[in-house]
């Protein structure tokens, strides 16, 4: 018995501000964008830091959208967070003013940055050395403009960053002000947080963050040192703070997509991961257990971040193509091209009869990496097949 | 004692075509293409495949750069093969006309394949089912068009194919001659011999998929389907094959550049190794014996293809600016935009003392991954500081 799903309308994927007619006509692998699970997100975490009369300073590093960051500010200027001097331009030219620059300074970036600051940017880097802060003061004057510098702080031995206690703090805040730079504030970010699985380890995690940065903070105000912000920040700790005595703002990123691993940590539910990954079944092999799709790796990126959590889901669990998950059916394997779906092992699901042509959606681990993998997103809403808009994304650097 | 390297000529990343100073003026993180090595690793397998008698079809979905075939063909139309039919389109519009698409097809890939036959490109398609069969021949019809298809066969359990055994084969062949497609020749790929490390292991790998891809074509030439094309390969059993009677043509993609993870397998040196990370020092722990470097997975890839060898490269093997090799030291882990940069577990060798803004060259684990994030090559020569070239890239699908 031979089945085939022919859509006879498949097109190419067309370019940005182009339409396609519905997600079922769409060439294979697109990236989609559920514009409502987007919105709902976004709205989650707006109105808890409303609540808690903290700043929102969104980071783009997920997004790296224009037509996303206006979801958040139909008209803003920002605050915005970045994490590449591309995105700072691309956000600048797009009438975004309040932006900060979250990785460390390096010579080339702190003339970049002198050079957007000197375009009008109110663009504020990271440092954690007196190294940084002479190269930060020698661009500044080189480009006849004042800047204004956050230190960094270690809160959970993430990367980088000094901790709390370092009597080095007060050694780089004096540097700032020798150079002749402004103190920003201190910022810290829980990347170790994404290890976490629990409610009680996600909120202890958020008190660390904000302790130590209010600590540092603290430290520097007692050394005589104007620290205007205290900035913290990442997805789940920005979920499960208690209380947020002394931080004046958050930064968060990949809440506005969630993904596998913020599923698995415990920030999310599958049904708020706006985005997912269409792809085409191209063989089957129900010998092995094995469906053949045409995503791969250069489409899902080769992120596995759920290999270290409970449920690991592969390179992503596989849904219908209007989003509804099939019961423990992973893309267990990745080529380049290739994805190969099976059943989860342990699991007495049976494997489905999916035909050649037939459609899937991938919900990724992790959604900045998938993201990063395409030029621009598919957007849809729940319960349509309609593709309504075409956003384009930036890369590079 | 503060030591700063500040280079006064940094400048942001410029476009393709143009042309950046040297490799210290560059903007990280930045990818590197040594020409030398590159030409060496052609030349490498093209006489090799020469002495054997075999054709070889370069696989272009590594480079992806028109440049980057201009070395292997100065003026000519091929054969290559390629991963996505962006990447046929694309070498179709630079003169390329045989082209080889060797991943499973779909109902919207053979109508657009079909698209450029008629277009005059002699594309050749990859299938492994009688629905595919019928699939293609419908594509064909609509577009007016002959095709010319391969069916895949399993070598080694890697993916797609048809085990050489299984009575199916003869099915597909009549499903395609019931179609109006013409058989092109049976295409298998050794993709398990990325696993091995032994001479002994390789040669064995290679003549196991030499003997299936043979035995195959005498299957199907003893049904009467004429098969004229027996078309093996992947890089290691490419340059591991004794003998490859039956054999007609040869493909493989990574050779061209190399990688950590054919460092492991056995194929190449590290001195082959033809791509390269250039980052930048931007932060240092040596009290948690780190240095942070511009250059996490966006810019390396989350590829841990040496995790799984018997020496683990981290997220990449870390080099002077030069590309001399600092013994041990290895990116060991990555985040989005940060790479922290270690000594690895059980060496005897110290951390380095490189200062902020210090430059480092990266070897990869896997070529293919890191080169797909990001937009050109910053062409080198060895011994020389020059950027001679930018070649640009192609993405998507």
């Amino acid at each position: 018995m031979l089945r085939v799903e022919m859509d006879r309308t498949d097109i190419p994927n067309a370019g940005p501000g182009e339409t396609a007619a519905t997600i079922k006509a769409l060439a294979t692998p697109a990236l989609l964008l559920d514009k409502d699970r987007l919105d709902g997100n976004l709205a989650r975490l707006s109105s808890r830091m409303a609540r808690q009369g903290v700043v929102l300073r969104p980071h783009m590093k997920t997004a790296k959208s224009i037509d996303v960051a206006r979801r958040v500010y139909p008209s803003g200027v920002g605050p915005i967070t970045v994490s590449t001097l591309a995105e700072a331009d691309y956000f600048a030219q797009h009438g975004f003013r309040d932006i900060t620059y979250a990785v460390g300074l390096a010579p080339h970036t702190a003339e970049r940055a002198m050079r957007l600051r000197k375009a009008g940017i109110d663009i504020k880097v990271l440092l954690d050395s007196p190294e940084q802060a002479i190269i930060l003061g020698a661009a500044a004057r080189a480009a006849g403009v004042a800047p204004s510098a956050f230190i960094e702080i270690d809160c959970d031995g993430h990367r980088g960053g000094l901790t709390a206690g370092d009597p080095k703090l007060i050694a780089v805040a004096a540097a700032l002000a020798e150079a002749g730079v402004k103190l920003a504030g201190i910022l810290t970010h829980a990347g170790e947080s994404y290890g976490l699985s629990t409610p009680a380890g996600l909120v202890a995690a958020a008190e660390n963050e904000r302790a130590l940065a209010v600590a540092a903070a603290t430290t520097l105000r007692a050394a005589g040192h104007e620290c205007p912000v205290v900035s913290v920040g990442s997805t789940p700790t920005a979920h499960f703070a208690e209380d947020l005595t002394g931080v004046t703002e958050m930064r968060a990123g990949v809440y506005m997509f969630f993904d596998l691993v913020m599923h698995g940590v415990g920030v999310c539910t599958t049904d708020d991961i706006a985005i997912s990954l269409l792809a085409t079944v191209i063989g089957t092999k129900p010998e092995k257990g094995w469906i053949l799709v045409d995503a791969g790796w250069m489409a899902l990126s080769r992120d596995r971040g759920t290999a270290a959590q409970r449920v690991d889901q592969g390179y992503g669990l596989v849904c219908d193509v209007a989003g509804k998950i099939y019961p423990d059916l992973i893309v267990s394997q990745a080529s380049q091209e290739h994805g190969i779906l099976s059943i989860r092992p342990g699991s007495a699901q049976a494997l489905l009869d999916l035909p050649i042509g037939a459609k899937v959606r991938i919900l990724p681990n992790h959604a900045c990496a998938t993201a990063s993998q395409h030029e621009l997103y598919n957007v849809v809403s729940a319960g349509s097949d309609a593709i309504e808009a075409r956003w384009p994304r930036i890369r590079g650097w």
